[in-house]
């Protein structure tokens, strides 16, 4: 089995009948929704809310039950993947261009797994450009402001046209090499007017679940308890 | 003269020839792109952005030249009005709904230009409900966060159905009653996932021009510089 199943099915033993789960966005979060369907087909009681638009058509064709938001109050676990965790736990997300609707989800939900084949682990965050969603609205005057926090911010292209977010929005992918204070810089990018969300989920996880090419499983928790099997 | 009148067409005077010109919404920043379009007729040369489709609207119709802002890359100076300033000029906008797109001209302007009668000064900030606007997708559950931050958070209606701003998405108007710390309140809110923007301008007026019913105006400068005329 490929690490990002391994890591995926893993996650999805945490999720209970009667429970709300959040179901993310991506090619590891997609072993979690495949496993999560094979589940109910063999007698799980849940319903489901989706990250993005993609997620909730995959969803639709596995015969997993949709919720709409406006129906729930809370999410009792999301399982969902990440392009980057560091040695705390945070991570960088929105390779997908999902980052604001995997947010909402995760910080709505009681629990929230992540799960990652080994690669996406690394000591210090930044060398996966981090996704940041804006307003089209004078775009370039807030992708100036962007630069100002010292990386080189690219529109994400898709056919040679601006990539559009599920909410309508542009990405802007920001390489800062190295990121040394991901509090800070979420509230920097953040308080920048136009800027609607940034790839920095920190401080999130529950665990984070790292599937291994040998087809081992590591379960990290944050305050430095983890175990490996 | 009424006092939004005096304040508007007092800042107007530090318009310069050749200036790029972000023009405010709401109706003090109505005197000040009136009084704009009269020193075009006699002679001023400048281009303008607009914060708002409606402003947008009015400018066109005065004869102001509009630029787009992929054409420019700064703003010389900024003016609009706001719903309350407080002692160290810090803003509640928000009111008509154009938040977001008015603090983005406001960051990105080299002089910001504050009008309002003197019915908005206040202490301290927070009796007037703070805008935040947010995004559609999980809108409750972005609600629920904002509760957590002790406010009462509504909706904003109009006609019956959610008032939807330029940018697609909804207003939220929290009372506070009382925001003893803007600059906490603010990043607090941001980090929020689904906010876009709230309608806190924290540090930002180069100077808040205040009109009087007497006809008379007072400038006030941060760091307690402050004149009466």
């Amino acid at each position: 089995m490929n690490p990002k199943q391994v890591a995926a099915e893993k996650a999805v033993e945490f999720v209970e009948d009667g429970m709300i789960v959040g179901l993310g966005t991506g090619s590891t979060a997609f072993w979690a929704t495949q496993k999560i369907a094979q589940r109910i087909s063999e007698g799980l009681t849940i319903r489901a809310v989706a990250s993005s638009a993609s997620t909730e058509a995959l969803a639709g064709q596995l015969g997993i039950p949709l919720v709409p938001f406006s129906g729930i109050d809370h999410i009792d676990i999301t399982i969902d993947g990440a392009d980057e965790v560091d040695d705390q736990l945070n991570l960088i997300k929105g390779g997908g261009g999902a980052l604001l609707r995997e947010k909402i989800l995760a910080r709505n939900s009681s629990r929230f797994y992540v799960v990652v084949d080994e690669t996406k682990r690394v000591h210090r965050l930044g060398r996966f450009p981090l996704p940041v969603e804006i307003v089209p609205f004078a775009s370039n005057l807030t992708i100036h402001r962007l630069q100002e926090l010292n990386c080189e911010p690219v529109v994400r292209m898709v056919q040679g046209s601006p990539f559009i977010t599920d909410n309508g929005n542009l990405i802007v992918d920001c390489s800062f090499k190295e990121i040394l204070n991901p509090v800070e810089l979420q509230q920097q990018i953040n308080l920048i007017p136009g800027v609607v969300e940034n790839g920095l989920f920190v401080g999130m996880p529950t665990a984070v679940v790292v599937g291994y090419g040998d087809g081992t499983i590591q379960i990290l928790e944050p305050q430095n308890r983890s175990g490996h099997s």
